[in-house]
């Protein structure tokens, strides 16, 4: 076969698959261009509603209502109620997200809090039981750094192994576990039910971090018995640039979380300007300062983009498109040239695929030269994240074959 | 003299006083109405460029440069480039200063942080001496929540006294003193040279809170050696709502930052993506999580109101504006209405007045009615503040005058 036909049979493919695609027109919804953004899983593209609700923001909400819109205009909920927008994409009932903080932030928080539940720490005394934080030692590095200091806080010992390793090492002295649901290097999508399970059979508290899986995969947090999740909103969920994260707190457990971060956002009473603290109830024990409004509410008009789409629905996209790169990159791109990382089970992948690629840097300024924009990460690593929203297969034939065009020299 | 002859007396000297007014002309660079604001305290008003430059942020820099402007928009860079525009406002030279975060997590950095350079804390052991964190007991609550926790987590104890009493209980137990520069009730102003002076002199280490402060007079974080401060941007730097704070280290004391949330945002090599934390030097090790950037730049753009300012003329204007409030409240309240709690020797001012008044709450309502806008706080404060960029003296005889028609009841 000619690598023309080749071509053409991917083309038809592609055509046929976005004509039968139901989230096609979801793409309308966003400000795009003829760039094929494949780096969604980095920041997600501008929702078409934004900017005006943002224009209105500034120059109503704070420019003539002032300090009133704190009550009038819904500022001071907006962590919570904005929670509560997140919640069905991650499979949690209302009332046990709030929305505020880097997810870096958030990571402390979580992990603070779950080794005080667990009965752990220095507070419990020397040798009072559970001491040690186990944490994916694949993680996104600030995880890692966060999980650290978490550990270092409470008298805890850090214990960084392989997701698949994570139930053979729990025992009587885990006080918490931090996963990475989908790995951000490779793609891999870790197995959230049964490791939750594992971690609350061994007694420990569970924290996982769904910066890339929400928005883009069910995450079932309530469904799953997850302890406590975090998440940041600027990937699949579309929230713009350095946009707030989240954290889940299972409804249970809310009683008894006890942030390190205690602002008087978190108080019962926070006007009440009283010197002792005391918690508020709920999901809103989580808050800690005053939330950046202009970043908060671009992300609750981002959200709207999310109107009768099914999580399931981008689920089923996702696995589509990232079957059709794949299959597209074994057609137009040379053999040997680039391996993928991400796993060809559906089970465990995510919303991305990894290729690795000697010389994965050049590549990727290559390719973003030619319109196709994915990222690099060193040293090896060509990402190119798939967001069902407004991906289509066009689009992903499109890339794969402008990356083989790039990788053998046909510039 | 009959009352309205004493009116007509301060209008005059209103009048000659804004005619005498050489940042009058400041004010046109806001977008301001006929509302006499006097919250700037709490939320500062709308700079007229931030809309353009919020606009320019969400539509080109990240609907259309998307992830390309982490690099080419410059907001990679951001939290330290911004902070090096505040950095004069609060005397301090540049590469001191990083914005982002909230307050309250800021305080909690620059507390664990302090804690840790006095050599103090649980790390160091049973009896190593310096086990107590000082701080100021009539502080904007947060502040005492969070030292409570960072104190909790370094395994000192808290000591809450008057900022008067402070150099009384200083000695070789005293790890860290945190202090409010202008306390958010009274306005009362804090001696911050003899202060710093005497915390360094115990071998402590000072955590300066100047929410109250910055933008309205001179802090001198340099000349003073003041070793650690933070801030909020949305008050008298104009960010807006919940903009994010800020955190000043000392240089000499950069090295020795052992922040509690390391964050790979403070990495030395972030896109190293390496499992190991290794702090970045300078200012931006006090970084944490990705910035939130539309709130960020916002910031960016406010900051250009001070183009040609000083803060000296600031400080000189604030005092004329909050002598000439008294001389008024003087005036026009009846006597043994409202009593001032701010003091009257400027040494020991702030930027704001505040009046006690049985029924604050109800009386600040009406005179929000009346499009005089302060705040209350719990139980019995009404509180002005007084921002000289955007203030005149007009609006302050006004406020006072519909203060004293209010408190009379005659509406």
């Amino acid at each position: 076969m000619s690598e023309r036909s080749e071509r053409s049979e991917q083309v038809v493919r592609a055509e046929k698959l976005d004509a039968a695609d139901e989230l096609a027109g979801v793409r309308s919804r966003f400000v795009l261009d003829d760039v094929v953004y494949l780096d969604g899983n980095s920041l997600g593209a501008l929702p078409a509603n934004v900017p005006g609700r943002v224009e209105d923001v500034v120059r109503r909400q704070w420019g003539e209502l002032r300090i009133r819109s704190w009550e009038e205009s819904g500022w001071w909920t907006a962590p919570e109620r904005i929670g509560d927008l997140i919640a069905p994409l991650v499979g949690a009932a209302a009332g046990q997200i709030v929305v505020g903080d880097s997810t870096s932030v958030n990571v402390f928080k979580a992990l603070v809090a779950a080794v005080r539940m667990a009965g752990a720490g220095a507070g419990a005394g020397a040798g009072a039981g559970r001491d040690e934080v186990v944490v994916d030692a694949t993680t996104f590095p600030t995880d890692g750094y966060i999980a650290e200091s978490a550990a270092r806080m409470t008298g805890c010992t850090l214990r960084p192994v392989a997701p698949a390793d994570v139930p053979g090492v729990l025992g009587d002295r885990t006080a918490a576990v931090l996963l990475n649901h989908v790995d951000y290097r490779t793609g891999r999508l870790h197995d959230l039910p049964s490791l939750t399970s594992a971690i609350r059979a061994a007694g420990a508290v569970s924290v996982w971090d769904l910066c890339h899986s929400a928005g883009a995969l069910p995450v079932g947090l309530d469904e799953h018995g997850v302890d406590l999740a975090v998440g940041c909103t600027y990937k699949y969920l579309n929230g713009g640039p350095g946009s707030p994260a989240y954290l889940y707190v299972r409804r249970e457990l809310q009683d008894s979380f006890d942030s390190p971060l205690p602002g008087w956002n978190s108080h019962a009473e926070p006007f009440g300007m009283r010197s002792a603290y005391e918690p508020a109830a709920g999901a809103l024990r989580g808050r800690v300062g005053t939330p950046d409004i202009l970043s908060m509410l671009a992300l609750e008009a981002a959200l709207e983009v999310w109107e009768g789409v099914s999580v399931e629905s981008v689920r089923a996209k996702s696995l589509a498109l990232t079957d059709f790169f794949l299959e597209c990159v074994a057609s137009y791109v040379p053999e040997g040239r680039v391996e993928s990382l991400t796993p060809s089970t559906h089970a465990e992948r995510g919303s991305q695929v990894a290729l690795r690629c000697d010389d994965a840097g050049d590549v990727m300024k290559r390719l973003i030269e030619r319109g196709v924009v994915g990222d690099f990460r060193a040293p090896d690593v060509l990402r190119f994240g798939f967001t069902p929203l407004y991906v289509g297969f066009g689009d992903v034939e499109r890339a794969a074959r402008v990356l083989g065009e790039t990788v053998a020299g046909a510039v």
